[in-house]
């Protein structure tokens, strides 16, 4: 008598609500995850065989030239420097592969509707902008097979309407977990564990993002990138919880989680996405964590502001930094708003400030540093040129 | 209008049954928490400043001859080789330090009854067994406050009877997780995040027991242990979520659970605590990874194996690998056992190939390795040691 794998079929996963409405399908990804992949058991595809990693891919010279840069709008005062490079075609291509990579290689999204709503999700463009120093194709499919990864689990394990459920979310995120930091025991929990992953579309993605990145990342940066997904887990667990019982934490409680359940894993690979390696000990420097800190508390804040107005639209309970402003101060959302601009620009100053500090003390954490700048700087870019379809420049 | 920390004062707590019985107060601690210091919001001391890392120690000559060693019980046929060293003289000045500490520094357990359970848990002994090459009682210190903390975080905010609730257990762990791996946003809310730590002794114990331990660890080192401890609490959140549910997990996904919600952070301070660093490239490699998987893997089913009748006594939901395997393959919970206890020897001695294998790959590593040995067998002594007390040889 086995038990089967939590959070998927032992028991009715019944929505909270009704089924996902067409229009919130339509209306694109939110939050952290996409939110828009609905979880479909019965269409759930057998496992297929991962082949190597992408070896064979083209050099990035012998990729089209990039079109017409979209407009983009900025949330006015909103302190951002602007992103470093952008690139529509190159954009579209890791689209492109992500799409023959989830339904090739793993299984993820095999609704034709959902696999449209993976491309609208345009993780191509972020990885586009947010890694810049990446000397090639297969690095940055590397950061964009993790980030839809993430994305995947956040939707299939965390989300109400998409199968997830709270009193479970602790049980899934832990098997999610082992899927990029490996379960070790005996050959025959081990072979059974194993089949568990296969057996769920999340798992096998991040399962298969990780051997990917496996092949560009050193054990250290490999190993590094399991801790920010760990925290980024206690984040989803600390988020289900309020969510659940509907409660707005205090201001300084709400930093503390949104710095686990944040952008940071997305932001600590910029090393090895970039080709070099900062090493172990520099990176856990408590400047450098710090600065990454930082870093990713600035870029997940720019998304709790450009996506407010679709949050609060939705109807559901939520909160963000100027929710838990608003609360705290017991001022109106508008008020709040201007706030956690302040706020966020605050922390970029003082990113910036600790980054000019560490640049001056080794020629690695300097590029690491940049990188975590340009990753910041990309995913603003990537966040204004959403406005007026998913996002908006005020509540 | 600023929300209370979660977990603690701002709604009724209200354990599950009635309040704690005095027969599972005397029976002393279970599981990897003590679990039998009742949370007390009434007494909340204040806060206190804290001291210097206690640098006017006096080495380990000057103290006391060893007493007799206590009579230990094993499990039979489980295979764990003998402890290095064992000194109860040793240990009861530890346990005499941490009541200190507890009391004068971190206002931890203010109740007597409960200071006499902080000390019948004996975490003294536990640390002179698993840390036989501690240069020193400041390193021993170390480790047995560390261990003391992630007790305290175990029952102030997971342990139903103490206070814990299922639907805070996510938001409260991440508030704990901050503790060890600082807020970093702008100075009013990281004051105010200051404010939050120092309010609540489970997070005033963490955050000086890691106080201490930087006064002696690398920043490389400290960074690991916040990876360890962030695994710990996502297994936290896993048991708490199929305890809630009251759902038996297949024997894989146990395992994977245990693989976290494990002595884990306890095993991968050796270096530390034994006053030299495995760099964190060699820490990080995948047959280090493994290694350190399955000591604490062994060194976690051994607790299981030894408290089992005492959980199955307790009357509450309970999981552990017995009684998945019970489960899972539909047999007595004595065919259970045996089947567990198998399982235990395969992993000490697949953990005993892998160190042999890692061994000959640097001095280090070796030593490493070796204090990974060290912990495991010493816990075994550990558990042995109150076998008629708190532990039993058989269901």
């Amino acid at each position: 008598m086995k038990a089967p794998i939590p959070g998927t079929t032992d028991e009715p996963t019944g929505p909270v609500g009704s089924s996902p409405s067409l229009s919130r399908l339509l209306s694109g990804p939110t939050g952290l995850g996409t939110k828009s992949l609905r979880f479909t058991p019965a269409m759930e595809p057998e496992p297929v065989p991962v082949p190597a990693p992408d070896a064979q891919s083209p050099p990035l010279a012998a990729l089209p030239e990039p079109g017409p840069r979209p407009a983009s709008q900025r949330i006015e005062g909103l302190y951002c420097p602007p992103a470093v490079r952008d690139d529509r075609a190159l954009a579209d291509e890791i689209n492109d592969r992500l799409v023959q990579w989830a339904e090739q290689e793993v299984g993820l999204y095999p609704d034709t509707d959902l696999r449209e709503a993976l491309v609208g999700f345009d993780a191509g463009r972020s990885v586009v902008l947010c890694h810049p120093d990446a000397p090639g194709i297969d690095h940055l499919m590397a950061a964009a097979r993790l980030l839809i990864g993430e994305n995947a689990v956040d939707d299939y394990f965390c989300e109400a309407e998409y199968g997830g459920s709270a009193d479970r979310r602790g049980a899934v995120l832990i098997v999610a977990q082992s899927a990029i930091d490996p379960a070790h025991n005996t050959p025959r929990y081990e072979a059974d564990w194993r089949a568990g992953i296969e057996a769920h579309p999340a798992l096998r993605s991040m399962r298969s993002a990780m051997d990917y990145f496996y092949a560009l990342a050193t054990p250290a940066q490999a190993h590094r990138f399991r801790h920010d997904i760990a925290n980024l887990y206690l984040g989803y667990n600390a988020e289900g919880d309020c969510i659940s019982r509907q409660r707005t934490p205090a201001v300084w409680e709400y930093l503390v989680q949104r710095q686990f359940n944040s952008f940071r894993p997305c932001l600590t690979l910029t090393d090895s996405i970039g080709g070099y390696e900062l090493p172990a000990q520099l990176f856990a420097d408590p400047g450098v964590q710090r600065a990454v800190a930082l870093s990713s508390n600035a870029s997940t804040i720019c998304n709790d502001l450009y996506s407010l107005r679709k949050e609060q639209a939705s109807g559901r309970f939520h909160y963000s930094l100027p929710t838990v402003i608003a609360a705290e101060e017991e001022c109106s959302i508008e008020e709040a708003f201007q706030k956690a601009v302040e706020v966020h620009n605050e922390i970029v100053h003082r990113f910036e400030e600790q980054a000019a500090a560490l640049s001056v003390t080794n020629p690695l954490t300097a590029r690491f540093v940049t990188g975590l700048h340009n990753w910041m700087t990309g995913n603003h870019e990537w966040h204004a040129g959403n406005v007026g379809t998913r996002y908006a420049t005020s509540p």
